[in-house]
């Protein structure tokens, strides 16, 4: 019967290493043998177990090898990876090892080689001693990518042995918590990050605007807390019109009436923005004097702004190839250490997608569905707050204050 | 042909009575001849139409002829209302009268007179030159009560001519929305009706502990802007539970994290009080010093618990028969011109099926389908807002300090 | 140091418990030491381990037992269980074990004894050798009442070690998925309980009659598949509309158009009803001749219709005090092993409270929110399906015809 | 002070245009003067009104003469409309008319000319003879835009005078709805539609292979039923999937169970349709043998997959540019009569922003508020459904078998 042997150290039962493990056997109809297992005393000696599994099916078999290494175990006595050459610019060898977003290493000739800017579904590419994770779209004809499990080893982030507010509030995402303390720690969150140097990015949609929560997130970038700030055309459109227009998709932003033909204001707002040269050259200009724009472009932060196929206009600024925003949006996230999402599930999404399990991130929406889809990260860092942006950002910024 | 012939007058045109008049006739296949038609040709007077209804089906006119008079419409030289006695207690007559929420007159011998305390979904009981709205429950052998369309005359509640915050944000319930100004605004209103000499009643939901939002509302009623608290066991349990162990759910309130067995606080909270003899006793010895249910004791401001399926417990102030907490909760609500529905749906519904379309209301949840169910009254004077009611709560409670 | 020596035996690792003992001690602050550690081998082996607890503070390191509890640990040699007579009828002694909804035994004089009737947030009464679980309000004066943690032990519902519907959605609640086979093998589960002697009990919300789905559930009752029907006024009464008049709330049920003004058959049907002398009385006299109550009244299967604050009417046969409603749910679910929860959070809710871990539940409503509230049951042994409950029931009653 | 005077005729008081053209001269704070009123005495005539308006500020009088034009109403005496030559390519003139989608005419020389394509926040350039709807990303240097309000008309689309599905459930969608009816009507237009010689186009969201609905949408193609398929990567990249590994993002499509580590299967389906070349290659090959873009290929629909930020991959097909992808969409969807927009809200938008209100539109979705939001296009050509998409693509191939 077909068998593999796999090793697990650390942390493993209360960070739920070994259940998934034996979850899995179970979901794949295999069996196992615990050849050793050696369990951690007290709270800071770690666990350690050598399981055999088998199963009838070599490729089952395969499934269940899988799983176990995306939990953290290690192939016993694994030879060092396998890489094959890519077959052409922008296909992978068809057996290629699928990333996931959790910290990675390649076993190389010369020992074990960290992946760099881990990301999920993409490939491993040796080349040089280094191992770099490549999105399909970025793959050259006859790049060395990393083929089946041998040689691979992930470390799942674990769960903080301390009351923490990472990884707590995920399972339980609710409107019906307190939010003061969270948001305080949030803002002790994003000064220790920038004590470490480490960088904060915020994703933003237009509900932003709409709330009149604009104002807060300008204090924010002014104030130098975000160094990062990915959305799309809507939100700089809305903003831009609140500024020249004192509305949000027609709606007067001080008592939040709507104006009887006001949603053209969104368009006439993108058209003077193109006629200006962009957003750039209207802060320039004078044309535009404030709000989130002017302070990112006063700033001087890192800005991408990516298209999508509901767009008005765009704005001069917005990239409308996805392919090529997204190798913005990947070089913009180097260095972060913490993402802020609020109101946006299209851009949210597509962040998520590219940012390491490592990553801490906070999803902030008012619909309970959005933030359950973004904070199931298969992460402890991810905190997932059920509330009104506008109140969100105007009690963040007076912690931050 | 069966045909009857309606009057209209008013802003018949732009308070949409007499587009929905049209759309009534058309929905039951009627035909229409419009006799007389005068426009009101400045903003200050009023419209004025008669129109000859037809139907081949008697039936259908009767349903043409109901849908006319709840739009303000009056049947030409209506005779005086018609009555049967009721047959049993508890029994209308098969052919009364069924009532709107819309102020109601009634034509008797000596002229119009205009039905009290006017609910939905009940009859209208004459005696002796009043006019009474009457529940089924309530209903006595031998009522006079009110039968078919004769001598009956609803004056729909017209929307404001002025731009104001009730009435308008109805149609357009939104997340998405600026909530400053409005918050303002209804804190004038509440001032505005007390300075008038109205009540004002809050129905409270236990989301407002689970978000530590109660400090909000206990300040509310401490500061005698609340005159009436209608709310069920669990809002009062969890206040308690809050106070006895400063958790809500089992949920540190402190912080947002859960307390492993901290479920279990709720029910012993529950049971002190019963031992203690009920909040009002608790209040008296000591046991409890601080809360909704603290304040709403000594401010002794009038509280209804009505009870439901769902209760633990419940506590002993909680009225667990519904007939008698509809008789109750009837009686409070006596004079109120302003109710505010926080984060629950089950007493908003149970309240807005007892107000009158003139009483103001405004609905806060984050769910924005309860806010649209909530709304949805066939009232202008209805303001629903998707927002948290942590963030809510505090607002308003700024906002009158 | 305050300490306690736990045991824990069973698949203690893939059924969580472990990991959440480990939880709940780095939750409280505590400390470990893991005594004895004995792991299952293979699949079909349990583990076994003994764990000592320390924390500095006895209340903490008391919450910390009573989590352990919770996941099935017990007091290593613990003593038999302690009690205090309750003081006062309605009134627990203050330090009442407060149960949950786990099948739990106790350590009597004579041996373990299983807890009767389990439900959660109650005590367990010894009294001649049997162990009753009692609510608050029907505990007597003088009840022997278990209290502390001595001698308890809570055997929760271990994750089936095969691939079945239950116990696996319930993680992934979710509109997006398929739902042909999880109906399927539903039907299969309720063959399954009628052919080993349980009973099915089916918690029904009105929407089932507002989307046209009363002819199915009419249906499963006729043809036997439903024992026990939960549910409230506002089913019973648009059941009745639905064959009266045609509607429900209004609403044309051939084409989902509205009638206007037909929002005042609901009301009209309930008067006939209660003029009829209630539903069996309309039943025997024919003026009830279809539908889901008539089908119930005609199949003699129990049926609970329980009040609420925001019912019309009510039929007469809804128990409007709440007290007596939970008593006859109680009894009425004696018995059941399955239980379908369509379409209402309120009766759900209420039904969830008094049922066994052990029994299966099945929570089909098409808002998330609510799926994942009532499939939060601490329990591997519900299945939550967001889908639309007309869809659901045509299917469920056509797998079963 | 500033005046204008407007005309209005048609079914104006009952199709709600002169009801809101009375609340946008109270909302800006103008005053009226009702100059004629002719009203259609019966259900075939139409009425007729001329109305003076006035405000102190031209701007607000502006404003209002917008909106009252948005509401079909024309200047009295109307001048040809004027145009300016748009300042360079991609902008328009700062005063152009913004569109709405309403069908357009405009006044040349020569008399009313219809605008062709309308769509909304798009200008109009006239160029001899004719008048057509230009998109920002479209306009050249020197192109004539039409600017300010002078010789445009606008025919909002008229509520039925018949009972029908459009026009009808978009105030009321709820899922609270009996379905069946509506999806038989909705085959009958369908059938209609093309008997017309009109157009088809399915807008497609992922989840319908998610919830195994792929087959259903497979059928409908492959019977002709529908012209025309507008998607993203994501509903191909998931079809290719189902069809390659039988699971939809990792889930087993025959029983909805997770496959541990089959979230792979996703980018592993993509690489291998890149591999090949692409969709219409992998169909020609052999390697894609069924399911939606298979039968989309073999019936030779036209097809838009258009990219976004989030996407894995894309598949080969997918337009990454979203200006690109808008002019593919537009030019797919001319001759487009009826649009089915399925459990996408990203993609909805998009094509609901190019189509005209002429243009009949359902909306499905399990989701309200994305029902909501998507059924709000200022036309009674809407028809919005709260639903399982399962269960409607399956009801609705089987009305059409």
């Amino acid at each position: 019967m077909p068998a593999a042997t796999i090793e697990l150290s650390g942390h493993i039962i209360d960070s739920f290493m070994l259940p998934r493990i034996f979850d899995a056997i179970m979901d794949y109809g295999g069996t196992f043998h615990v050849e050793e297992f050696r369990v951690g005393q007290s709270k800071d000696e770690t666990s350690y177990t050598r399981i055999e599994l088998r199963h009838d099916d070599a490729a089952q078999l395969h499934s269940i090898v899988a799983a176990c290494l995306q939990q953290g175990a290690v192939l016993l006595a694994t030879p060092p990876a396998r890489t094959e050459p890519a077959p052409r610019d922008g296909v992978f060898p068809d057996a290629f090892y699928s990333t996931s977003n959790q910290p990675t290493s390649v076993l190389g000739g010369a020992g074990w080689i960290e992946v760099e800017a881990i990301e999920m579904d993409c490939a491993i590419v040796l080349n040089g001693g280094r191992a770099r994770c490549v999105a399909v779209t970025d793959v050259r004809a006859g790049d060395a990518v990393v083929c089946g499990h041998e040689g691979i080893r992930v470390a799942p982030v674990e769960r903080s042995r301390a009351r923490e507010i990472f990884g707590f509030m995920t399972s339980s995402v609710s409107s019906e918590k307190p939010k003061h303390l969270v948001i305080r720690e949030l803002a002790a969150a994003i000064r220790d990050v920038h004590a470490r140097g480490g960088r904060i990015c915020m994703v933003a949609g237009p509900a932003i605007i709409h709330t009149g929560a604009g104002e807060h997130l300008s204090r924010l970038i002014a104030s130098g807390h975000i160094d990062v700030l990915l959305a799309g055309n809507a939100l700089a459109a809305h903003d831009v019109e609140a500024q020249l227009f004192g509305t949000s998709l027609g709606i007067d932003l001080r008592n939040g009436l709507p104006i009887e033909a006001g949603h053209e204001h969104h368009i006439r707002a993108i058209n003077r923005i193109r006629a200006a040269g962009g957003l750039q050259a209207a802060v320039e200009s004078g044309l535009l004097r404030a709000g989130v724009m002017y302070e990112a472009v006063r700033a001087g932060i890192e800005v991408v702004l990516a298209g999508s196929v509901r767009d008005d206009g765009p704005l001069p600024e917005v990239i409308t190839d996805m392919v090529e925003a997204q190798r913005r949006m990947r070089a913009a996230l180097r260095g972060v250490q913490l993402c802020i999402m609020c109101a946006t599930m299209l851009h949210a999404i597509a962040t998520g997608n590219l940012l390491s399990a490592a990553v801490k991130t906070v999803c902030v929406d008012i619909n309970p569905a959005v933030v359950t889809k973004l904070a199931d990260r298969g992460s402890s860092q991810t905190l997932g707050l059920v509330t009104d942006v506008e109140s969100f950002l105007r009690e963040l910024s007076e912690c931050l204050a």
